[in-house]
């Protein structure tokens, strides 16, 4: 069966906002056995919103639309959905009382606009949001599935989930059955990756690969199809993924959703060792992605982010001397950062990066990307520390975010080493 | 005029990949009087290229594609154009030329695969390429404009701008003039900011309005047409902009690309104030936002995660004692790590947050989402230290988001008032 997504919005086609949620739904339907056929954005014109919704339904079988659902005059979805399928628009009790519930709950008083929200073409079925206050909807009609979300990425990607999918399981006969993996890799081009992997072979009738960079990392899909079952896609899959890693090795360092700070934290709780960071030119991106993670208290201690050189002095113990015989970026700086934040914190492990993430503060000798990363860890002889010297390039921007997902490549190899004097890096 | 946009590759449609060049594009589109009607993503099949093909043909004046001019046997863009359009498909030796060259300046032979790249519909235009290989081209075509570009972001952009958007200025007399503004809005819900500015008239004749809510803020669009110049356009959006800004007031933090910390960086240093941050639940989120503006260190002087109580004693010399009366999350060690912050810094204010992001940690006293924000400042008599208790709701990503969004705000609001023990938020 075949599926399509329509956005709607003028943000969208005036191109004040690239569409997210066209991918993300398309990947969901997949998932569950619906190709996708067509994506569209259309503005908040009746004309457009009526001529896309009938075209896809006259092609596909499911239709899920995004956008105009919300409270203000120019969200026209819900409206133009009950002319152009014939249907009247009415006022859904559910709905009210949800929407009545979402701002009781925030304490805040429904405002007249919000009833908008609760009229829906006749035959709707409300779909719950968990995150907002515009309540999807799901009209079957004429044999085919049409359902509504609101544009917000956020609320979109939860009804999704937790609301249409089931009914799309529930409801429509498995056609094939598609097993999806993500390698995602931290360390080489997407030139080297394919390099290494194109001579591995698989039928090209049941897998697909792709090349995706996701700076600083990248990302190799493999898409098995199978018609006998999940069993079936999923054994193909298997079979490719296992020559891929047997390739790759360990610059796979995670999978699907998995991102770098999950699989740290993850390695961090399973080990029971805790961390403590020293940041500069990052500004504390380490720090927040390792506290993305739930739990993370358990692991990560503090962070420092020594932004003036007395804020290096005053928490990490670093020596003012050694600032100004090597400069803030340099080695010895980076070790003496490593070491304080350990020992300051009583951690078992201290990370610091100090560097020039620019557009200015180069120099000829240390150029903007010049970049020092420590690891300071416990040893036999007492506590030992190594750093390594990178040259990034691009934006401040990219340079902070290779920085940071590069000691969190530290702390993973760190974690994963038999023993951390033969972690190179 | 109107145009559309198709965005053409498998990897669109199945999701793998975020299209962005379609939003470029049609931004490029309206800064030239073009107004984008629909976009459509297709994957790489003959039958559904040809029929968006010819539909935005039929429907529109201007169509740019993108993608499928790769190398690669999955690329079929040109042969499914000229099959679409009527026309032979001819080997363009401008083209064949113009690749030739692009491949000896790398040192690389050209490969067989790269000769399809010259095979172009009969009676195109080249368009040259400044990054890549694969040329885009221009075919007039019963009074329509047509535009063919590669698939790759950077090299659909480049073509854009230096090949198409000069034809279109110059073949289509222009029928229209855009000016946009963007205002962006912290404080206010969608609803709240439409009840505030839906009895402002305005001519819809000329201009629309959008509302988007990018959490944790809602911006609004205000776009302004003419048919008779770009002033006439910037004289209708000064009207609008100025009875917008009145309603709205200082809710408004910024406008058009401006971010929230870029807006705080721009005041803290035309003020020349400086700034040291104590962060608990956002874990480095607040620090990280206010180093992201090139030149933060002019104004940024460091940034404690006191994650564990010792780091907050350590660190901001929060006494333990405090912590074990009120708990780490209670506007007293709020205070005591703002004012800990600021003297240990030496800088002129000191921001804190405390509180639990979730999702576990809450209890009924406190739950998940409970944030004191505290900020401390010179005052004549000593210093000045002001908090306020806040509950917060969604995920532990919305959580620290919004928290670090409302310090900002607090940062905001403290330079703009004329005297800060006025200062309420």
């Amino acid at each position: 069966l075949k599926g399509e997504i329509i956005t709607i919005g003028s943000e969208l086609v005036s191109g004040l906002v690239v569409d997210e949620n066209s991918a993300y739904i398309a990947q969901r339907l997949v998932s569950v056995g619906i190709e996708p056929f067509y994506l569209t954005s259309v503005g908040d014109d009746e004309g457009a919103i009526e001529d896309a919704l009938l075209r896809a339904v006259g092609r596909v079988g499911v239709v899920i639309t995004s956008g105009g659902l919300g409270p203000t005059p120019d969200d026209i979805t819900s409206r133009t959905v009950a002319k152009a399928l014939g249907k009247r628009l009415v006022l859904m009790p559910e709905a009210l009382e949800y929407i009545r519930r979402r701002y009781e709950k925030r304490g805040i008083d429904v405002p007249g606009t919000a009833q908008r929200q609760a009229l829906m073409p006749y035959g709707s079925q409300v779909l719950a949001n968990p995150i907002g206050t515009a309540p999807g909807y799901y009209i079957p009609h004429a044999g085919k599935h049409l359902f509504f979300v609101p544009g917000v990425p956020e609320e979109a990607r939860a009804i999704v989930e937790q609301e249409i999918l089931p009914v799309i399981t529930e409801e429509i006969p498995r056609e094939f059955y598609v097993a999806r993996r993500v390698l995602k890799i931290f360390g080489l081009t997407e030139s080297q990756v394919y390099e290494k992997v194109k001579d591995i072979s698989y039928d090209p009738s049941k897998v697909s690969l792709g090349f995706l960079p996701v700076f600083p990392e990248n990302h190799l899909s493999i898409t098995a199809r199978s018609h006998h079952g999940e069993n079936q896609a999923f054994e193909v899959l298997e079979q490719v993924e296992e020559s891929m890693r047997a390739v790759l090795g360990e610059v796979i360092f995670g999978h699907d959703d998995e991102t770098m700070e999950e699989v740290v934290a993850g390695l961090l709780l399973s080990k029971g060792v805790t961390l403590a960071v020293a940041e500069s030119l990052t500004g504390g991106l380490l720090a927040q992605r390792l506290t993305t993670v739930p739990g993370s208290s358990l692991y990560f201690d503090r962070g420092i982010i020594g932004y003036s050189n007395t804020a290096k002095s005053d928490h990490l113990c670093v020596d003012p001397l050694l600032i100004s015989e090597f400069g803030a970026v340099s080695a010895p700086v980076a070790e003496a950062m490593a070491r304080g934040i350990k020992e300051v914190s009583g951690t078992d492990v201290g990370v610091s990066m100090t560097g020039i993430a620019g557009p200015s503060g180069g120099s000829e000798q240390k150029p903007v990307g010049t970049v020092y990363i420590a690891l300071c860890y416990d040893a036999e002889e007492g506590v030992a520390v190594k750093s390594r010297h990178y040259q990034f390039f691009g934006d401040r921007h990219r340079i902070r975010l290779i920085t940071s997902e590069m000691a969190l490549e530290w702390i993973r190899r760190y974690l994963l080493a038999e023993d951390p004097a033969d972690m190179v890096h």
